[in-house]
């Protein structure tokens, strides 16, 4: 493994600053600012009483996410999906992952025949938006959980574990954890690790944008993203005690 | 006129506590993080070089923008407008306001074949979205003008005047100055003046709510919106000092 | 306040021949021919019992308003929306503006749980085609609503009054009433005004199309506006006798 | 073959009144409100210099048409297709079907490389839409190409024969010409037929709508569509006159 | 008549060699793969017990179909329509042809309140997609009716007869049967004709793609389709039982 | 491990029974359907030259891929995304999965500027569509860089290995290959794995169903998906030959 100086100066393993502000909006049941370095996603949990029509009468519950970029979240302006009248398959993609990677730590019978929907908008990109985006949405279920338990909405406790995410891939030849942007164009590899506060996986998807990879970068990869998402997990533990 | 006490404690000409916050983002050439009272609108100036091509080779520029709201701004949960598939009347309207608005205090000449985008989000809504929309992007306009004299993009100075905007209504019988959400429900009638710092008018939008209104009471509320529209300029002019 | 001589011979303060038909559809409950001069909207009333689903059960009714251009209305063809695909931005604020001012005569309880459609689709267009709009919808209005007390459907008189509209606006210096589209085309500042029958205000729009406008100028327009509404008010009046 | 009354005294082999008005609309090149009894169909010709990109430097011309129904047209109002955002399956069959109809009759070479669009709005609907559209929209078109002429738009003449259609069905057991919408809901067999001024066939469109039908039926509605389209003919060429 | 040779060898009232191959998919009530020749579509049938809104407690079922083509099914690649957001005029043209076909030899009462979908999907085409689609979706529909009645889900027996569908032109001046896509291309003439088994009429569709035709041309072209379909009436027969 | 018995009798570590055959359609450059057990996908590879715009002039080439469903694929009839007039998310994920896949054995350069699509449509589902669909698309790009090199089209040779994918999963506790659609249900890891021909990782996509899963569970999984796809580059390899 060879080293390479990181332009904003972290070691190899190293996350970037991150925030995890709490109740960011007034209306919203659980709501959060999170930030990874240059990156902030605006996290608003909404609580529903009511499922999806094809979970009715089920006693199960129900959780989701909506994943959007502002406009000029980045670099260059983007076009609204509004205004094109259709959703991305990018857009897609990710608030499918988010959904997924919440529901790993929701137990549906304790939450009831609710639903929780978390939107996650990205005010400003800089590389692991969606890592961001589901370590700051655990966060604002939490709250909204927290909220329900309150009002008594719910017949348990429907957080079994917490979620966390994080980026890693090879520059070069360096395994570097936490991806900002210009890292992240140059990678070869890129994966996307979701992972529970008791370290177990939820998600793992790692592509080869550039040379594919073999068994020893993917293990390196692995335990980089664990250390991370491991450091992340406390983060949370922290914010939300 | 009856008194009647306002919810926040303001008197009848009072506006809520406003803030301008420059440089909100990293990456837009101007950008603003406005605030009237609980009402928060991120607006982002994006500047392109190249016009619209029903312009192209008029050597004169363009300002447009585009307004939303997060899905989690309002009390409830709207549907995302991407998700919908299209983009609502309101939306449209407000939009089309802005844009208009912004362009009374521009020069297009001056600004060359350049454009000017004006992003405004809604991240909190609580009432006056759309005028706190238009005097944050007038803001985030001028630091993306400063921007472009800066690398001499354009041939003279493109600002030829400056815009604020503010709410005034009918509730009960009492003329109020920038209404927050609950009065906004109760009003009979709801305006919405857009005026140029020099104190001429660039759009007056009034409706009745409820009561059908008289010329005395549009002339009330023409006086107040004059005085509040302003103030608001003198923040304006402090905040780009 | 410089003299002007209009294109058609008119004074400024003087409307177009303005004629309204009555019955000029065999199916509708209501429907007028409205012409402002070159102007010429059919404005179809439908009578449909219930209300839209977020007003059920409230006992009272509703109603609302369609506007359309035929693609070649105008001067060039414009596309179809429907083959767009979507309904641009001026044909949902105008749609809004018509609901909203002819909801402005109608006492919802005496309607009963029952809606009126008003579809106003602009056969030809030659300036003031919202403003035809309203002032015809309001006759075929009042006709579904007689066709409904005929048929006993509604509780009371849902109509407290008349709606009628007409714009104004500054060429050059002069302020004139009912613009054609060579004029329009050329007006410094547009108003469309929307007043009952009684002579209040429903809807104030003014824009600022060049130079924004002062407050003389603004009176003025409401002065020009105010007669030509009365005016309007009196024709529908003979026309529904 | 039994004899049945028909609802408006009509005998099986006679058309509905119909009436062919010219120049109803102000812009268009072409424009024609024509009526079928109770159905009444305004057709307008736009001329546009130039064909779509699939026939651009080919030297030819093109026409093409669309179709469309005010909501009101009918008994029972019907959703705007801009509103459901997009266009049904009948209305895009009735377009190809008016375009294909009215391209029989058109020499592209004679016509240069521009295009001519008919809109054919159905402001009232009594059954026959379509034909009475075909019908129409070929005044309009010879009208357009008149205008075409005038300004030496096209290197030669590009109407080679005229075109008109109607339709005809079994009702009961006796073929009708021309059914009104209370016979088409009622026939058997429903066919249009499109054909030249000559008396050849354009199109034929025949179908089922309850028992099939057999080879002396078809005989029988072909006479008398012929006997229908010629009569047409004769109308066009007396109001083209 | 001038005899013309074919591409393929065939003589002019000849079909291509056409098979149908029942149960192709595991999954429906009825499927087939049909080929005329090079033309291939994969017609699936699909039972759905409950019927479409308006039908609701009629006490009768419904057969509808939608037809597509893989975007690879021609000489050169089609946007996919989903892509594109919307369904083209053609499509929308051909499923309701189908439907309105099969629903010729259906008793909606012995069907009961059950629906009957049919999918066409042309994997090649080579001419006459809509013909083998009407031909092939027979034998499916007449496959799941079995399925249906094995399970006793219909109150009677649906089929009443049996449908089949082939083209006819002229090309040159010969009339042919069964055109290719090469011949379809130069065809003076297109002709689709859907008749009973017992040899009636379901559906004429003629379209004169060059010049009109008259109507010796037109009786000729019905006799060719008539002994065509008879033919394909009797594979059907062969491959049902 | 436990060990389970699979539904149709394979080891856990055995494919389904796979077939690829060539030259499915006749007008694709390249075409194939594969087989994986009752999994058929039909793979079409369409030479375009040139390439999407943002790459113009780069001298690169570029692949793509469009994945889709026929309605009746699966075991109960799915809505058209065409109909729909929206892609799903499922449906743009594996698009674009089966895309990047493809060119990780690219050469750019060696293409020159041309493209290569590859649509994938599903025929009929039965677990593992997205894995049959990348092994199929490799050999039918194959056939297309055949096609392409005969007629001199491309400057170099553009595979520079090959591809293959596969499914795994822990049903129970058992982790098993390829997995058909029961077991896809039952399993608690559903892991898809790309792999070029050389062993090396494209993509790896492991997601928690049920439980969330270790490291050991990873490896296990990584290590049966290694062996599977090693085998599948052993039939394309034959059946290219």
């Amino acid at each position: 493994m060879k080293l390479m100086a990181r332009s904003d100066g972290r070691s190899p393993d190293q996350l970037r600053p991150v925030t995890i502000t709490r109740n960011w909006l007034a209306h919203a049941e659980g709501s959060v600012l999170v930030e990874f370095g240059g990156t902030k996603v605006l996290c608003a949990a909404t609580v529903e009483s009511g499922v999806p029509r094809w979970r009715k009468g089920s006693g199960l519950g129900w959780v989701t996410a909506e994943y959007a970029m502002l406009p000029r979240a980045t670099n260059t302006r983007g076009d609204r999906e509004s205004v094109r009248g259709k959703i991305g398959g990018r857009t897609h993609e990710i608030s499918r992952l988010i959904g997924r990677s919440l529901r790993a730590c929701v137990d549906y019978k304790a939450l009831g025949e609710n639903s929780i929907i978390l939107d996650c908008d990205v005010l400003q990109a800089d590389g692991g938006t969606r890592t961001a985006a589901i370590t700051g949405a655990y966060v604002a279920l939490a709250d909204a959980v927290g909220w329900m338990r309150k009002k008594r909405m719910c017949p348990g406790d429907p957080l079994v574990d917490s979620v966390a995410a994080v980026s890693v891939g090879i520059v070069g030849t360096t395994p570097l954890l936490d991806l900002c942007y210009v890292e992240d164009v140059k990678a070869e590899t890129d994966m996307n690790v979701v992972m529970t506060g008791r370290g177990a996986f939820v998600e793992v998807q790692g592509t080869a944008e550039g040379a594919p990879f073999d068994r020893n970068i993917l293990d390196e990869l692995l335990d980089l993203a664990a250390a991370g998402c491991a450091e992340l997990t406390e983060l949370q533990k922290t914010v939300l005690a």
